[in-house]
Protein backbone atom coordinates (compact mmCIF):
# COMPACT_ATOMS: atom_id res chain seq x y z
CA UNK A 1 0.00 0.00 0.00
CA UNK A 2 0.91 3.36 -0.65
CA UNK A 3 -0.27 6.84 0.18
CA UNK A 4 -0.66 8.87 -2.84
CA UNK A 5 -0.86 12.68 -2.47
CA UNK A 6 -2.05 14.63 -5.52
CA UNK A 7 -3.21 18.20 -6.66
CA UNK A 8 -5.37 18.61 -9.42
CA UNK A 9 -5.10 22.01 -11.85
CA UNK A 10 -6.88 22.94 -14.82
CA UNK A 11 -4.73 24.39 -17.73
CA UNK A 12 -5.12 27.54 -19.00
CA UNK A 13 -3.70 27.61 -22.52
CA UNK A 14 -1.89 24.86 -25.10
CA UNK A 15 1.92 25.68 -24.17
CA UNK A 16 2.08 22.73 -22.27
CA UNK A 17 1.43 20.58 -25.37
CA UNK A 18 5.19 21.98 -26.79
CA UNK A 19 7.40 18.94 -27.61
CA UNK A 20 5.34 16.01 -25.76
CA UNK A 21 3.75 12.89 -26.68
CA UNK A 22 1.13 10.71 -24.82
CA UNK A 23 0.20 7.56 -24.77
CA UNK A 24 -3.50 6.14 -24.79
CA UNK A 25 -5.19 5.18 -21.56
CA UNK A 26 -8.24 3.35 -20.96
CA UNK A 27 -10.41 2.86 -17.36
CA UNK A 28 -13.26 1.78 -16.45
CA UNK A 29 -14.33 1.31 -12.75
CA UNK A 30 -15.56 -2.01 -10.99
CA UNK A 31 -16.58 0.78 -7.52
CA UNK A 32 -17.05 4.51 -7.70
CA UNK A 33 -17.99 4.55 -4.25
CA UNK A 34 -15.39 7.75 -2.56
CA UNK A 35 -15.00 5.44 0.02
CA UNK A 36 -13.19 2.33 -1.81
CA UNK A 37 -12.83 3.15 -5.38
CA UNK A 38 -12.05 0.01 -7.70
CA UNK A 39 -10.39 0.80 -11.45
CA UNK A 40 -8.74 -1.32 -14.15
CA UNK A 41 -6.70 0.37 -16.07
CA UNK A 42 -4.91 -0.13 -19.89
CA UNK A 43 -1.97 1.83 -20.56
CA UNK A 44 0.71 0.71 -23.72
CA UNK A 45 0.79 -3.35 -22.97
CA UNK A 46 0.39 -3.24 -19.41
CA UNK A 47 -2.76 -3.43 -16.74
CA UNK A 48 -3.14 -2.93 -13.20
CA UNK A 49 -5.96 -3.15 -10.75
CA UNK A 50 -5.90 0.11 -8.40
CA UNK A 51 -7.78 0.31 -5.03
CA UNK A 52 -8.13 3.93 -3.50
CA UNK A 53 -9.74 4.29 -0.19
CA UNK A 54 -11.46 7.52 1.35
CA UNK A 55 -9.38 10.54 0.24
CA UNK A 56 -8.55 13.02 3.37
CA UNK A 57 -7.67 16.40 1.42
CA UNK A 58 -5.74 15.39 -1.55
CA UNK A 59 -4.18 12.00 0.02
CA UNK A 60 -5.64 8.80 -0.83
CA UNK A 61 -4.89 5.01 0.26
CA UNK A 62 -3.68 3.07 -2.92
CA UNK A 63 -2.84 -0.28 -3.61
CA UNK A 64 -2.19 -1.42 -7.28
CA UNK A 65 -1.50 -4.64 -8.74
CA UNK A 66 -0.13 -5.47 -12.52
CA UNK A 67 -2.76 -7.93 -13.86
CA UNK A 68 -2.89 -9.71 -17.29
CA UNK A 69 -3.52 -7.38 -20.24
CA UNK A 70 -6.27 -10.37 -21.17
CA UNK A 71 -8.06 -10.31 -17.72
CA UNK A 72 -8.04 -6.65 -17.86
CA UNK A 73 -9.50 -6.57 -21.75
CA UNK A 74 -12.32 -9.06 -19.66
CA UNK A 75 -12.77 -7.09 -16.86
CA UNK A 76 -13.54 -3.51 -18.91
CA UNK A 77 -15.80 -5.08 -21.10
CA UNK A 78 -18.21 -7.30 -18.74
CA UNK A 79 -17.53 -5.91 -15.03
CA UNK A 80 -16.78 -2.41 -15.41
CA UNK A 81 -19.70 0.34 -15.12
CA UNK A 82 -20.37 1.79 -18.43
CA UNK A 83 -18.89 4.54 -19.67
CA UNK A 84 -15.44 3.86 -19.76
CA UNK A 85 -13.06 6.57 -19.41
CA UNK A 86 -10.59 6.98 -22.59
CA UNK A 87 -7.87 9.69 -22.37
CA UNK A 88 -4.11 10.99 -24.02
CA UNK A 89 -1.42 10.87 -20.62
CA UNK A 90 1.10 13.46 -21.24
CA UNK A 91 4.15 13.46 -18.57
CA UNK A 92 5.87 16.46 -18.29
CA UNK A 93 8.76 16.39 -16.03
CA UNK A 94 9.50 19.75 -15.46
CA UNK A 95 11.72 21.57 -11.91
CA UNK A 96 11.68 18.43 -10.05
CA UNK A 97 8.38 17.38 -10.60
CA UNK A 98 6.47 15.55 -13.29
CA UNK A 99 3.12 16.76 -14.05
CA UNK A 100 0.40 14.47 -15.50
CA UNK A 101 -1.72 16.38 -17.87
CA UNK A 102 -4.76 14.48 -19.20
CA UNK A 103 -7.02 15.09 -22.33
CA UNK A 104 -10.31 13.51 -22.24
CA UNK A 105 -12.02 11.97 -24.85
CA UNK A 106 -15.95 10.56 -25.87
CA UNK A 107 -18.27 12.26 -23.30
CA UNK A 108 -15.71 14.29 -21.83
CA UNK A 109 -14.12 16.00 -24.59
CA UNK A 110 -12.85 19.42 -23.96
CA UNK A 111 -11.50 18.59 -20.53
CA UNK A 112 -7.92 19.01 -20.05
CA UNK A 113 -6.82 18.52 -16.24
CA UNK A 114 -2.93 18.56 -14.88
CA UNK A 115 -1.91 16.57 -12.20
CA UNK A 116 1.08 17.03 -9.81
CA UNK A 117 1.84 13.73 -7.17
CA UNK A 118 3.38 14.86 -4.08
CA UNK A 119 5.64 13.11 -0.95
CA UNK A 120 3.91 15.74 1.28
CA UNK A 121 0.77 17.36 1.36
CA UNK A 122 2.97 20.89 1.92
CA UNK A 123 5.39 19.93 -0.60
CA UNK A 124 6.08 23.15 -2.50
CA UNK A 125 6.96 22.90 -6.55
CA UNK A 126 6.76 25.87 -9.18
CA UNK A 127 4.10 25.91 -10.96
CA UNK A 128 4.33 26.13 -14.48
CA UNK A 129 3.15 29.02 -17.08
CA UNK A 130 0.28 27.31 -17.94
CA UNK A 131 -1.20 26.00 -15.07
CA UNK A 132 -4.26 27.37 -14.26
CA UNK A 133 -7.15 27.16 -11.44
CA UNK A 134 -6.83 24.08 -8.72
CA UNK A 135 -9.74 21.65 -8.92
CA UNK A 136 -8.54 18.70 -6.10
CA UNK A 137 -11.31 19.35 -3.87
CA UNK A 138 -13.85 19.14 -6.62
CA UNK A 139 -15.18 15.81 -6.94
CA UNK A 140 -16.66 16.70 -10.55
CA UNK A 141 -13.18 15.98 -12.01
CA UNK A 142 -12.74 12.87 -10.10
CA UNK A 143 -12.62 10.50 -13.13
CA UNK A 144 -15.02 8.08 -10.99
CA UNK A 145 -17.58 10.85 -11.01
CA UNK A 146 -16.73 11.60 -15.12
CA UNK A 147 -18.51 8.27 -15.83
CA UNK A 148 -21.96 9.42 -14.24
CA UNK A 149 -21.62 12.89 -14.88
CA UNK A 150 -19.31 13.54 -17.83
CA UNK A 151 -17.98 16.99 -19.34
CA UNK A 152 -20.54 17.46 -21.95
CA UNK A 153 -23.14 17.75 -19.27
CA UNK A 154 -21.51 20.41 -17.04
CA UNK B 1 -10.20 -15.48 -15.85
CA UNK B 2 -11.96 -18.60 -14.89
CA UNK B 3 -15.85 -19.55 -14.65
CA UNK B 4 -17.21 -20.31 -11.05
CA UNK B 5 -19.69 -23.08 -11.50
CA UNK B 6 -21.30 -23.55 -7.80
CA UNK B 7 -24.12 -24.98 -5.80
CA UNK B 8 -25.06 -24.10 -2.59
CA UNK B 9 -26.96 -26.01 0.19
CA UNK B 10 -28.05 -26.28 4.11
CA UNK B 11 -27.14 -28.82 5.89
CA UNK B 12 -29.31 -31.56 7.73
CA UNK B 13 -27.75 -32.61 10.49
CA UNK B 14 -23.96 -32.65 12.26
CA UNK B 15 -22.50 -35.71 10.56
CA UNK B 16 -20.50 -33.81 8.07
CA UNK B 17 -18.19 -32.78 10.72
CA UNK B 18 -16.91 -36.57 11.33
CA UNK B 19 -13.19 -36.25 10.85
CA UNK B 20 -12.97 -32.89 9.69
CA UNK B 21 -10.66 -29.96 10.62
CA UNK B 22 -11.75 -26.30 9.53
CA UNK B 23 -9.30 -23.73 8.52
CA UNK B 24 -10.88 -19.73 9.57
CA UNK B 25 -11.71 -17.94 6.43
CA UNK B 26 -11.84 -13.90 7.13
CA UNK B 27 -13.14 -11.72 4.23
CA UNK B 28 -14.75 -8.37 3.30
CA UNK B 29 -16.32 -6.81 0.53
CA UNK B 30 -15.18 -3.89 -1.19
CA UNK B 31 -17.93 -3.87 -3.55
CA UNK B 32 -21.22 -5.76 -2.81
CA UNK B 33 -22.69 -4.84 -6.18
CA UNK B 34 -24.32 -8.62 -7.43
CA UNK B 35 -22.94 -7.42 -10.71
CA UNK B 36 -19.18 -6.71 -9.73
CA UNK B 37 -18.48 -8.06 -6.57
CA UNK B 38 -14.85 -7.47 -5.23
CA UNK B 39 -13.72 -9.07 -2.38
CA UNK B 40 -10.45 -9.68 0.12
CA UNK B 41 -9.89 -12.83 1.29
CA UNK B 42 -7.51 -14.37 3.93
CA UNK B 43 -7.08 -17.86 4.82
CA UNK B 44 -4.31 -19.28 6.99
CA UNK B 45 -1.40 -16.88 5.73
CA UNK B 46 -2.24 -16.32 2.16
CA UNK B 47 -4.59 -13.60 0.57
CA UNK B 48 -6.52 -12.91 -2.64
CA UNK B 49 -8.00 -10.30 -4.06
CA UNK B 50 -11.32 -11.58 -5.98
CA UNK B 51 -13.75 -10.35 -8.83
CA UNK B 52 -16.92 -11.60 -9.54
CA UNK B 53 -18.95 -10.80 -12.34
CA UNK B 54 -22.91 -11.29 -13.00
CA UNK B 55 -23.91 -14.46 -12.40
CA UNK B 56 -26.07 -16.09 -14.58
CA UNK B 57 -27.70 -18.90 -13.30
CA UNK B 58 -25.01 -20.79 -10.84
CA UNK B 59 -21.67 -19.67 -13.43
CA UNK B 60 -20.33 -16.32 -12.95
CA UNK B 61 -16.97 -14.99 -13.92
CA UNK B 62 -14.33 -14.97 -11.45
CA UNK B 63 -10.67 -13.05 -11.38
CA UNK B 64 -8.21 -13.74 -8.62
CA UNK B 65 -5.22 -12.57 -7.46
CA UNK B 66 -2.67 -13.22 -5.00
CA UNK B 67 -2.43 -10.05 -3.04
CA UNK B 68 0.51 -9.73 0.09
CA UNK B 69 -0.81 -10.74 3.31
CA UNK B 70 -0.27 -7.01 4.75
CA UNK B 71 -1.85 -5.65 1.79
CA UNK B 72 -5.35 -7.68 2.74
CA UNK B 73 -4.96 -6.84 6.27
CA UNK B 74 -5.33 -2.83 5.53
CA UNK B 75 -8.13 -3.42 2.75
CA UNK B 76 -10.04 -5.46 5.41
CA UNK B 77 -9.17 -2.76 8.25
CA UNK B 78 -9.66 0.24 6.00
CA UNK B 79 -11.59 -0.20 2.73
CA UNK B 80 -14.07 -3.04 2.93
CA UNK B 81 -17.64 -2.25 4.28
CA UNK B 82 -18.37 -3.62 7.89
CA UNK B 83 -19.10 -5.74 9.10
CA UNK B 84 -16.35 -8.58 7.91
CA UNK B 85 -17.52 -12.09 7.53
CA UNK B 86 -15.80 -14.87 9.41
CA UNK B 87 -16.10 -18.28 9.23
CA UNK B 88 -14.66 -21.39 9.61
CA UNK B 89 -14.01 -23.43 6.32
CA UNK B 90 -14.21 -27.18 6.14
CA UNK B 91 -13.08 -29.11 2.86
CA UNK B 92 -15.17 -32.48 2.78
CA UNK B 93 -13.59 -34.47 -0.36
CA UNK B 94 -16.44 -37.36 -1.56
CA UNK B 95 -17.00 -39.78 -4.22
CA UNK B 96 -15.14 -37.15 -6.44
CA UNK B 97 -15.80 -34.16 -5.74
CA UNK B 98 -14.99 -31.51 -2.61
CA UNK B 99 -18.02 -30.28 -0.16
CA UNK B 100 -16.95 -26.76 1.03
CA UNK B 101 -18.76 -26.71 4.36
CA UNK B 102 -19.06 -23.25 5.94
CA UNK B 103 -19.87 -22.70 9.34
CA UNK B 104 -20.51 -18.95 10.02
CA UNK B 105 -19.50 -16.93 13.32
CA UNK B 106 -20.91 -12.95 14.41
CA UNK B 107 -24.01 -12.09 13.12
CA UNK B 108 -24.60 -15.00 10.59
CA UNK B 109 -24.07 -17.35 13.50
CA UNK B 110 -26.12 -20.57 13.29
CA UNK B 111 -25.55 -20.46 9.61
CA UNK B 112 -23.75 -23.52 7.78
CA UNK B 113 -23.79 -24.09 3.97
CA UNK B 114 -22.54 -26.85 2.01
CA UNK B 115 -21.24 -25.34 -1.74
CA UNK B 116 -19.48 -28.04 -4.44
CA UNK B 117 -17.83 -26.69 -7.25
CA UNK B 118 -18.89 -28.04 -10.80
CA UNK B 119 -16.79 -28.20 -13.78
CA UNK B 120 -20.30 -27.75 -15.81
CA UNK B 121 -24.27 -26.57 -14.95
CA UNK B 122 -25.22 -30.16 -15.62
CA UNK B 123 -22.66 -31.98 -13.86
CA UNK B 124 -24.00 -35.34 -11.63
CA UNK B 125 -22.64 -35.50 -8.45
CA UNK B 126 -23.40 -37.86 -5.33
CA UNK B 127 -25.64 -36.10 -2.23
CA UNK B 128 -24.19 -36.93 0.84
CA UNK B 129 -26.66 -37.92 3.48
CA UNK B 130 -26.46 -34.92 5.39
CA UNK B 131 -27.21 -32.59 2.60
CA UNK B 132 -30.21 -30.43 2.60
CA UNK B 133 -32.39 -28.15 0.52
CA UNK B 134 -30.40 -26.24 -2.05
CA UNK B 135 -30.48 -22.53 -2.15
CA UNK B 136 -27.79 -21.70 -5.49
CA UNK B 137 -30.56 -19.31 -6.40
CA UNK B 138 -31.82 -17.67 -3.02
CA UNK B 139 -29.38 -14.04 -3.16
CA UNK B 140 -29.55 -14.19 1.01
CA UNK B 141 -27.29 -16.51 1.23
CA UNK B 142 -24.62 -15.02 -0.79
CA UNK B 143 -21.66 -14.01 1.59
CA UNK B 144 -21.97 -10.14 0.05
CA UNK B 145 -25.68 -10.16 1.02
CA UNK B 146 -25.03 -11.57 4.42
CA UNK B 147 -23.00 -8.39 5.36
CA UNK B 148 -26.25 -6.63 5.01
CA UNK B 149 -28.79 -8.95 5.75
CA UNK B 150 -27.31 -11.07 8.37
CA UNK B 151 -28.56 -14.30 9.06
CA UNK B 152 -29.52 -13.31 12.95
CA UNK B 153 -32.48 -11.13 11.65
CA UNK B 154 -34.11 -13.62 9.02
Amino acid sequence: MGVEIERKFLVVDDSWRAGTTGSLLCQGYISTDPERIVRVRIEGGAACLTIKSKSTGISCGEWEYAIPLQDARALLDEVCQRPLIEKQRYRIARDGVVWEVDEFFGDNAGLVVAEVELNAEDQIFVRPSWLGEEVSHDRRYANASLIKNPYKNW
